[in-house]
């Protein structure tokens, strides 16, 4: 199936004269989730992780992705001719050199302008010279190969109402209207999904997991142009919008209108996510920065950060009733991976304001914990008895919030030394960066070790960062802040300021024997000011026990288990008036707090 | 008198149409410490720290330099017409963008290009481009006004001999002649003075406070050029390069010799040190790397270790015999800063192979404590008491390493809680950072803050990176690997490897009040290998008392108390056989284990 999707793209190569294809897997505006009209990488390699990139020439099928779907690629593309190359640094476009360096002089590169940022397209002519390559725009190139297409996205658009946004449309127009009277330009242009989402307000459903709505935006000083369908907005958010100067222009029009708009206009913009057909398309002069909107919605206000903790009660509560469920459930009978997601999901779904799941949830029993993105099948997942380790790692989208939790339990038998140790080292870590006091402005490179400190000094690590900033009803994956080894990715080079929702998820991943992440939201907040600056700390948000099973409590200090028992204390009380009294004994059982040593 | 400096250099500036005039504070080898020769910056500032540069208009004369000298830019420039900058990140060219900010259309600057990296002037020019301003090559600017500048060095060259380098000339340079292999290129040029004593085993004492030599050095496929004069050379080590075909011709020639030998030829440097105008001498076609040799000499062999842990036995043994000096004399009577560090080179003098002070001793008394770079002037630096705190950063070179030690004492009276929770959060930071393990390959952003994080935890920090390389028999300050709070500096982004010497050095200054910084030396080793990787730890070499009246005890855990007890039970254990009994009774009393809670 894949080899003749393929080899009809060959032909189609042949025919057009090119002698590469690049496929990434984003969409026109830089999404990590793509609406399926998008996944074109998908359909011609048949991989389905979220982040990695198909090259195609006569005679090589490459994919490049990281550590986190190594596993993921063997399955899913171990029988076709798709050649795994290991990324050294996620994300990093490592293909273009060796593309480059395969490539013969005066040979022509196809990709889609689309999908390829300002900056991504700079990177590869940075490459390309040498050898006079050129680079061909091919926005049709799939035509006649995937005749059966999805259309592009047409749901209804909703309005984020204010008691879940806590800021209106107009204000936070008007701080971009600043920036632009500030930076002496004309226009701010917006291409991110989230940022347009957050700026108007708007929510829908055009890509999996997140809230979105497929759109372009350009901010004026007096007037702003929403490149979206006008069909999908009720008449009262059309009214409303027209009230702030907002006109509402077909998606389409971005081609045509957006040029003669902008022409010789100073447009600022953020060539990370600008696509290059935009920029091909303009004769304005672009003034590249980060995107203010990308600032501004970092930082939470009091109604998302009410509504966050509103969400974390919900998650609590649903998942403590599974996690009562499950342990029912496997005393008399064994459930598959895939029916479990479900059934977690079913869970969620009682909770008010459930959206759906903020991404596809991972159930990972025993060794597939140790595929750190991995994803059940439907048909013929690992089956889950009362013995051995889970790893669940899922989150939601409610109209108050989005949410992302991962804890590693234990189902029955006695765990080894092993699993003990490095379960002990991930919750130590996990503690370790929850605690520490910073100023204000340290950047996630500089703190995400007291994460890996305690695996480090047992010999342990984990592939991935500690954690990524989270959306408001947003994306579940947002810019920028985080916590990350290196300064390749906005995550370790972001600084932390204050009201902030970030994930602390360290790990253990052990190939063929066992997967450990523990995972909660924390919330940055100002707790001391001296004459050596503001300091901030962590906050957790997340409100559900972690198993105490795995636990070598020799490992752990003092501190570490007041903070752990402290930590159960909380959740007891807050999730008790949202429980029954089973439950909550139930709940105070998993609780119990550990003898100080 | 700077002022007169610079109205002459101004009128200089008119003559010859230059606008502009950028004064950095190095010679054409990059160093770090530079001959009189080459101390313009200071000529026509009065500002004599080891970073800083000056730029000077017909209306402004400005010097930029960063935290560490803003208390001594004060004491020396504060009543001259020299404004002080302050860099918000050290060593960063902040003053390119606001000096073309300044200039008109068409402006002139003039530079030396030979004190000017060939990046530094690409960065320049990155700026230059938008007001068509112009770089103008000013080799001789000072010469109608200072008159009396000192000559180039001209000292006798020794050479490093085998049981000090533990390596040979030629086994260096085969190496570097793999790498020209390897990358098909013609030769490898260098112009890092420590990289050129290391890798032909030569040093002199050409720089202040640093073994080096003034040369350049071209090494080909079989021969070798090093541009120094050759009769700073003894016979027998003209006759021994020789041998190995390398070839000793004038440092002058440089101009010369260089642009003919390596015409259309490809030669590989690094752009960080070379200079603008060999760059600009030269048709040869540049491959730009990280300087392997850099990378080379990081790595210290088992002779080059073997002679750094004899140094520090030396400087303990010098250190202890001068705190035992120190305590006696100030029961007599008072001492200023300037005779004590001088006092403090006298006890190094003893010890075998010394050869000088490795940088101007700190020697820093209450308030001038916290002056980080602080230097006592001869006359009238502050009379030292029996009571208070005093800081004391010093090191020396000797034959057979280098050495950079800090201690914080307490002199008497009764310390403050405030002056004992900044010394015990110091202290601890130093443990933590020292007890990690962490994996090979780690920079030094990513470790950075266990050196910090009981000072955050108080709401105290300090400005400047917590540690950096250390050369042997060389620079005190050796690139790359070290530990800093962002990507600015190689010292935040250089992988950490086994068997390299680094710093760590946290501290803690408050302005007016005192200063507090504790310093060891610390070996990296490897210390286990699993499925997960290589891990190292770091070994402390310098052997000297830890001062534990500033400690608050209850702020320690029984890890830290046992880390104490244990290093200075290694102190005794080291030091017993060189010390008389008077010395041993004083240091164990100093020593004393600290009873755990």
């Amino acid at each position: 199936m894949i080899s003749e999707k393929l080899a009809a793209l060959r032909k189609e190569m042949l025919l057009k004269k090119i002698d590469a294809f690049i496929i990434p897997s984003t969409d026109p505006h830089q999404s990590e989730y793509v609406a399926d009209y998008w996944k074109l990488r998908e359909y011609f390699s048949g991989f389905t992780g979220s982040a990695g990139t198909l090259v195609i020439t006569q005679d090589t099928t490459a994919l490049w992705t990281d550590s986190r779907y190594f596993l993921q690629f063997d399955d899913e593309c171990g029988n076709t001719e798709v050649k795994l190359h290991k990324q050294s640094i996620p994300h990093a476009p490592e293909h273009v050199k060796w593309l480059c360096n395969l490539l013969k002089n005066n040979s022509v590169i196809g990709i889609d302008y689309r999908q390829f940022s300002k900056s991504q397209v700079d990177y590869i002519l940075s490459f390309t010279n040498e050898k006079q390559i050129q680079l061909q725009n091919e926005p049709h190139f799939s035509k006649h190969i995937w005749t059966d297409r999805p259309s592009l996205p047409n749901f209804e658009i909703d309005i984020h109402p204010f008691e879940f946004s806590g800021e209106t449309t107009a204000s936070k127009l008007s701080k971009v209207q600043e920036e632009i009277q500030k930076q002496n330009a004309d226009f701010y242009f917006f291409s991110s999904l989230d940022e347009i989402a957050w700026l108007f307000n708007i929510r829908s459903r055009d890509v999996d997991f997140t809230p979105l709505v497929t759109a372009y935006a350009l901010v004026g000083k007096e007037k702003t142009l929403l490149f979206c369908d006008k069909n999908r907005f009720s008449q009262s958010a059309i009214t409303a919008f027209e009230k702030l100067h907002i006109e509402i222009v077909s998606y389409d029009s971005i081609a045509t209108i957006l040029p003669s708009v902008t022409n010789d206009k100073n447009i600022i913009t953020d060539s990370s996510s600008l696509n290059y057909a935009v920029f091909d398309a303009i004769n304005g002069k672009f003034q590249y920065q980060n995107s203010i909107v990308k600032e501004l919605k970092a930082i939470k206000n009091t109604v998302e950060i009410q509504g966050e903790e509103n969400c974390m009660l919900k998650d609590g509560v649903a998942l403590t009733k599974f996690f009562i469920w499950l342990e029912k459930e496997l005393e008399k009978k064994s459930i598959s991976e895939y029916e479990l997601g479900k059934k977690l999901e079913s869970f969620r779904q009682q909770q008010e304001h459930y959206v759906g799941e903020s991404f596809a949830a991972i159930v990972g029993y025993k060794k597939n914990g140790a595929i750190i993105h991995y994803t059940a099948p439907e048909q013929g997942s690992s089956i889950i008895k009362n013995e051995g380790i889970l790893l669940l790692d899922s989150g939601a989208q409610y109209k108050d919030g989005t949410t992302d939790i991962t804890r590693t339990i234990w189902l029955g038998g006695t765990p080894s030394e092993k699993i003990k140790t490095a379960y002990t080292s991930v919750l130590k870590g996990y503690i370790s960066l929850e605690q520490q006091q910073f100023p204000i402005g340290t950047t996630g490179t500089q703190i995400d070790a007291f994460a890996r400190m305690h695996l480090w000094q047992n010999g342990l690590n984990y592939p991935h960062g500690t954690g990524h900033g989270i959306g408001s009803f947003g994306m579940v994956h947002e810019p920028a802040q985080g916590f990350a080894t290196g300064p390749t990715t906005a995550r370790g080079t972001t600084p932390h300021l204050a009201n902030q929702f970030t994930t602390i998820e360290p790990g253990c991943y052990v190939t063929n024997e066992f997967g450990i992440r523990i995972e909660n939201i924390v919330l940055s907040e100002v707790v001391q000011e001296t004459e050596f600056g503001t300091f901030l700390g962590f906050r957790p948000l997340t409100l559900c026990y972690i198993d105490t099973q795995l636990i070598n409590v020799t490992m752990l200090t003092n501190k570490e288990i007041e903070w752990l028992n402290s930590y159960h204390q909380e959740v007891i009380k807050k999730l008790t008036p949202l429980l029954n009294n089973n439950e909550v004994s139930w709940l105070q059982n998993k609780c119990k707090p550990i003898e100080l040593s």
